[in-house]
């Protein structure tokens, strides 16, 4: 498979929904952070940030990162630590864009996911086809959804996984699983 | 997406290997359970079936069940019930096989899957051509993989994921998440 270097991934738990629809920030699962890290080495990709703005959740997975990547961890799973060198904490969407414009000297374009449908949106095929070039974003919500303004500012909104059209409670570490899987994976290589 | 009663997903925590290379019974992961399930609805799986020996975790994973399904997380969470309507506990692979030959009238092809290259391995395009008809169980390890002797008598083996020639460490969920995409999502179906 190749190499996505300029694929960056942003996993955001303030702006969401809950269940009742109001804004909030939703807990960071510390099994997401592993997961997601794993499935974005497995597709080599640039980045992975875990974005919240809270502080106490942030010292949390700043220190599961760093016992991992240089504690005990480290020695004891070599694999989960080649998993997180590229898991990194940011307290906002802002923070993240301004990273990558840092390290790479470019705005990423922003592509967010949705379990519902937008007008507009862009198929696996047609987004895929896009990631050749330049810096990408691709940003998932937790809780209940990302919050409207997200989605309206963003470059692109990626269609959803369904099919499924009766059932689309997938857990969002999956959900992650299944699309890069389909745009980075070996049939969207070609 | 189409109905895929015909398909049957077992997850086994036993005979699997440790990292040592032993063969042991692995722990039953909660997460696994609700993560796999919802995985499983959103594919239209007909049965998932949670297969270990030990009857302490049998009667966690019972519990479980029943509290989404009848207790009191039916009402508080309906999507999780939804999910969970089609998973069960099983002692062994052959009490699996032998229920799906009593609640089906037929002997279910075995597919196993696996992180590393086996001779004679089918592809994804192979078996979801191959999944059309009649009743198939696919077999999926924890820990460090399925016991040898399940990958000699299984019926086909799958392909690994990869692409990811240089890290296969998907946490088992994902891997069904992908799995299930490649041979029952939308671009399976044609």
């Amino acid at each position: 498979m190749a190499e996505h270097s300029n694929i960056h991934l942003a996993l955001v738990h303030f702006p969401v929904y809950n269940k009742a629809g109001e804004i909030v920030v939703s807990s960071v699962t510390t099994l997401d952070v592993h997961d997601i890290s794993r499935i974005c080495r497995t597709y080599s990709v640039g980045s992975f940030y875990v974005v919240t703005p809270l502080k106490t959740q942030q010292v949390l997975v700043e220190r599961i990162i760093d016992h991992w990547v240089k504690g005990y961890g480290a020695e004891y799973n070599p694999t989960r630590k080649e998993s997180l060198l590229k898991t990194q904490m940011k307290n906002s969407l802002a923070d993240v864009v301004k990273d990558i414009e840092d390290r790479c000297g470019e705005t990423p374009l922003q592509t967010v996911t949705d379990a519902r449908r937008f007008p507009g949106i862009v198929s696996y095929g047609e987004l895929s086809a896009k990631l050749g070039e330049g810096h990408h974003l691709l940003i998932f919500g937790t809780g209940w959804g990302l919050e409207r303004n997200l989605i309206k500012n963003a470059d692109f909104v990626l269609e959803p996984i369904d099919g499924a059209v009766d059932y689309n409670h997938l857990p969002v570490r999956a959900a992650i699983a299944i699309i890069l899987d389909r745009l980075l994976g070996r049939a969207a290589d070609g």
